[in-house]
This record gives structure tokens, C-alpha cells and sequence, in this order.
């Protein structure tokens, strides 16, 4: 139940990659808060961590955890997801959940609030956040959709080690100095820690992120494929992905193709209605060198698009650069930022 | 004149990056070498380079250095290769240049030898190497190309530092090191050290190869969209690319989505064809996490490809994972493959 100066909120998976911004995140933008329950497995309880320059010890999360808690945001993966976050709702909690588990649920709404934060009135106690490589990339193409129809999505993507987890970061980090140094290593995290495989990440690419589903995509590409299309209640867009990690700590870069429905679209254009978009920083002026990177995205909220161009062939066809802070638009940022548009729209109770 | 008992080649830039590739390439091939000039700038003559048990000294490269010479490989900049091949050509040398110095006037053959060996036969003195990023997508293209029509690609390339040279390769380690220690930089060598900005390499990834066009396009996207039309013949082709550097010291990757004329074509007829193709190895199996990588191509001659599967949406649509050693295929193993092809088809004098 609200308490009269703010909201209980819950963060379970409060000391992993995700978690600590989603905290940090609640703290910077000072949301509303009454009480704070921070949450682990077993393993993490008892840590402590510092919110609003008080040091809060995580406990192990239960059902009975979400007593009064009022907005729980999720980010354990998506088993702690599937036992917990029914659990937390039946206790009367709204659940803001970041892992993939309950995302295409025909019953739970899956929010950016940039394109459909409407769909939140619909919640049935579960609000999905889509996954980080689909955030950022429907950010910059929701208004070209929205102006000009949208046909065709075509992307390739430069991702982070952040996006799995704090154990890939160790790894990118440890494997780059030995490789400096000329010493041996072994991989072990990358490019899924459960797969039987594991490959050199510093210095490299590859292109494998989730596990390989039978039509050949990964899981993370289907994810992209199907979340956009939901996202934007849109089942006929047509939307191909190919998705690769890269030996980057943050920061997810996107290099997007699109077909619109409208001819005679300059790349100005495009550009000026990005100028204005919620959400989205314009960084592109090649005469100065200026496109977005993702050295430069680190700690910021917004979704940095650049590099736009007309395709030479396609009168209907463009190029563009889309870039974002993985752990904040695309997980805790976009998080939060759904709890403060249930706050806003008065769908708290 | 050919010597009785091989050639008389001269490599031009033998101490860069890509020329020292060319000099160990001649070695491992046993090209049949009679005598071995080594030219460099004034900077660089002097040093010694070691072929065949024994250390050549390097000389400061003037038109009288191509005296005698058979076949010139340049790989020394392209201002160098303007003042320089043509003179080399006055002196009887046939020139195989890896610049863009001439790779699309209409008197020069493109060649990549898997794909246009015959036009070998129209040169007229110079040969031109074509781009790595080329390269390496028109090997894997062009049966697909022959076999099955193709109207359209769209690539995305994900490029290693050593395509800059070797500053670009130490200021790559340097910062890395830097950054792992926590240390200060500057950045001066990428994304292109003639160009007014210089950014950070290491744990980033920048979406600029060559300097900006005018219509929004790096040089580097339109030599792989023009090369690749010469070097297929196919004016009409429709291609597009988006090039980005990336914190990979040798190896460049892309993402490839083409359409192709036939309908009916499956994942599996690509990868059968791609499986008997000259200079490709089809590395193509999700369930073992197979797949081509950077850190795997190094030193190796051929094209890696693997990730083919259909388009989920449009039934001429595939995707694709193009990895190989920009430095061999790329560049000083194409040189010397056309060195060879000059050879079997009996065009050195």
C-alpha cells in the first residue's frame, strides 16, 4: 500500500549489473520512495548497498518478500521471474519485469515509454521491459513509423558484455590484459554461460548472443524480431536482425536499415522529426565528425541515433546509427521509467 | 625481363603493415623469385627485412628502383602509388596495386582472381587490388551471384584496426592498456589520422572508415558499393553498406543481407554451394556454435562464412557472416594471388 510520502519499491536482483543502476537510477531521479526492499538470491543476501547515503542490507528474496510492496522491479533472470514476480503480484504488487519471461504474454503489456506507454493501463499486475537491443532501436524508429510508415527493419548489432551480466565484464576485462601481456586464459562466460561453448571475447567478435533456436536465429534475434512487432502493435512489419557481441564494456550500437511507406523522404527530414523525438539525441554532422558511439553513451539516458542516409538505390530506403547505454534505456532506466509513468497516470495504487 | 630462374619482384611499402604480409606471402607460396626489391620511403630505408633466411635491406623507392623489375606489388599509400606505378609501368614492371589510386579507372582491371581472373588479360600495365572489406564479400557473393541471381546487398562491417595500419594497431593496445589501468589518452590515429577529430578505439566501436562523402557516405562504404559493381560487372546491383571500426587488431567480420533472383532457394542450397566455392570455408553450424570469428581468420587465406539462413519475411531474403584476415585476403594474399594468376596465364613477360 502507498504510504503517505511515497511508494514501497522492491528491486530483486538489487547487486547485479542491471539492479545496481536500476537503484542508482531511482535514486538520481529521485522517485518517490517511501521504503526500499532490495532483493537477491541467497548467494548476494546480506550485501549491503548504499541508497540515498544509507547503507541497505539485501535480503533473500521470498513471496513473502513483496508485503506491501507496491512496485517491484525485476532484473534476476527470467527463473527468478517465473517463480517470483506471480508470487509478488498476488501480494498486491505491480511488477516491472526486465527478463524476457514474461514478455510475448498476450496478457502483459510490453513497455517503452516513448511508443506505447498507453498500453499500461492494460496490466494485469505484470509490466514487461522489452529486451535492451529492441529499446533503443524502437526509440528512433517509432516516429519515423509514426510519420511515414514503416515497412522493412533490417538491423545488425554491435552489443555489449554488460548486457550479460557483471561475470562477462570480468571476463572482457581479465581476458584483454592477458592478451596484452601475452598470457594464456580460458573462456568461460561468453557467448552464453549455459552453452557448451565458450570463445574469446576481447579483441573479437561473435556473432552469437542467447542460445540458437531451430530456424537459425539466436534467441536474441528473435527476441528483436518479435518484441518490435509488439512494441509497435504491428505483426506485419517486417524485421530481420543479426545480433553480435563485441569487446565493449557498455553501450549497445545498432546499424539500422529501414524502408518507409512514403517516397520523396529526404534524409533531412528523417532527421529533423529525430531532432524533436522523445527520447532521442540527433548526433550527426559528418563536416564535424559527430555520430553517436558507445564510449561516449555510458550514464546517459537517452538513445543517441547519427549517421543517417538516404540509400543510393531505394528512394524509400535508410541508413542510420543507433546508439544507447544498454544498462540504463535499455534495462534500468526504461524500468524506472515505467514505474514513474504508473505514477503518473495514476495506475498505482 | 624474367630471370631464367623466377621473377624479379619488388614490394613497395615493405615495411607497413600489409607489406610485411606480402613479403611472408611470397615466401610461404614459394613465388618464383629470381630477386626480391624491397622499397619504402626515405623514412624507413635502411631497415632489414628477413625472406628466406636472409635480411634484405630496404631502399627509399625512386622511378629507376623499377629497373628490371617484373612485378611491382604497391602497398605504400595511394599518393605514392600515383607518382610511383606508372613510372614502375614505363620500366616494364606490371603493377599490382593494393591503393584506391586506380582501382576505378576504366583502363585498370579489378581483380579478385576467384571472381575475374580472365580480365587479367585487358591490363594495360596496372592491376588494382580491391578494398579488404571488398574482398572478401564479392568471394562469398559471386556464387551465389552466378548460381542464383542477385539483386541486392545490404552490409554492415565490423572492421579491425590493422585496415589503418600499424600506428592504428599500437595506439588499439595502448589504450586498452590505458584504459585498464585506468590511465589517461589522447587519441590520434583513428578513425582516420588525416581527419580534424581522433576518438577512442578500445572498448568502442566507430562508425567511420575513410572521410565523409558528400552525400553522407564514408569513402570506405563507397569503394565496397563501387568495387563491388566493377569487380561483378553489374552496374545495376544494388548496394549499400554501413562500415564501422572496431577494437579487433586483424580480421573484419560483416553482416550481409542479400536478395537474390530465384525464389524457392533454401538456407541449405546457399550453404551447399558456399561449401564447394573457390577461397570460401563454410563455417556453418548453430547446434556445435559454429560460426566464423576474427580471432580464428588470422593468418589464414581463405573467406569464412557461416550464419546463412533465410529471411523469415521475404522469401529472396538471406543473411550471412562474412570473417577474414584483412590482411591476407584482404590485401597482400589477393596481391600475391594475382602475381600468381599473372603467371599461369602467361602474361609476365
Amino acid at each position: 500500500m502507498a504510504q503517505p510520502n511515497g511508494l514501497h519499491v522492491a528491486v530483486v536482483g538489487a547487486t547485479g549489473a542491471v539492479g545496481t543502476q536500476m537503484i542508482q537510477t531511482l535514486e538520481s531521479r529521485d522517485f518517490p520512495i517511501a521504503k526500499l526492499t532490495l532483493l537477491s538470491s541467497e548467494r548476494s543476501a546480506g550485501k549491503t548497498v548504499r541508497f540515498k547515503g544509507k547503507d541497505l542490507v539485501v535480503e533473500a528474496a521470498t513471496p513473502e518478500s513483496f508485503e506491501g510492496v507496491d512496485i517491484a522491479l525485476f532484473s534476476a533472470g527470467g527463473s527468478v521471474s517465473k517463480e517470483l514476480a506471480p508470487e509478488a503480484v498476488k501480494h498486491g504488487a505491480i511488477v516491472i519485469d526486465n527478463t524476457s519471461a514474461f514478455r510475448m504474454d498476450k496478457d502483459v503489456p510490453l513497455i517503452v515509454p516513448e511508443v506505447n506507454e498507453a498500453e499500461l493501463k492494460n496490466h494485469n499486475g505484470i509490466i514487461a521491459n522489452p529486451n535492451c537491443s529492441t529499446i533503443q532501436m524502437v526509440v528512433a524508429l517509432e516516429p519515423i513509423r509514426q510519420k511515414f510508415g514503416l515497412k522493412n527493419i533490417i538491423v545488425s548489432t554491435y552489443q555489449a558484455v554488460s548486457g550479460a551480466g557483471d561475470a562477462a565484464i570480468t571476463e572482457l576485462k581479465d581476458q584483454a590484459q592477458a592478451i596484452l601481456e601475452g598470457r594464456e586464459f580460458t573462456p568461460q562466460v561468453l557467448p552464453v554461460k549455459s552453452d557448451k561453448k565458450h570463445y574469446q571475447i576481447a579483441f573479437n567478435a561473435i556473432p552469437q548472443i542467447d542460445k540458437f533456436e531451430d530456424n537459425g536465429f539466436t534467441t536474441e534475434e528473435m527476441k528483436m524480431i518479435n518484441e518490435t512487432k509488439k512494441i509497435m502493435t504491428y505483426p506485419e512489419l517486417h524485421v530481420a536482425a543479426t545480433c553480435v557481441r563485441l569487446p565493449v564494456v557498455t553501450g549497445h550500437s545498432e546499424s539500422v536499415y529501414i524502408e518507409i511507406d512514403e517516397e520523396n523522404v529526404s534524409a533531412v527530414d528523417i532527421k529533423e522529426l529525430l531532432s524533436k523525438a522523445p527520447g532521442v539525441v540527433l548526433q550527426d554532422d559528418p563536416s564535424q565528425q559527430l555520430y553517436p558511439m558507445p564510449a561516449d553513451c555510458v550514464g546517459k539516458n537517452d538513445v543517441f541515433v547519427g549517421r543517417i542516409r538516404k540509400d543510393l538505390d531505394r528512394p524509400t530506403g535508410f541508413h542510420m546509427w543507433i546508439v544507447s547505454d544498454n544498462l540504463l534505456k535499455g534495462a534500468a532506466w526504461n524500468s524506472v521509467q515505467i514505474a514513474e509513468s504508473l505514477v503518473k497516470l495514476g495506475l498505482v495504487k
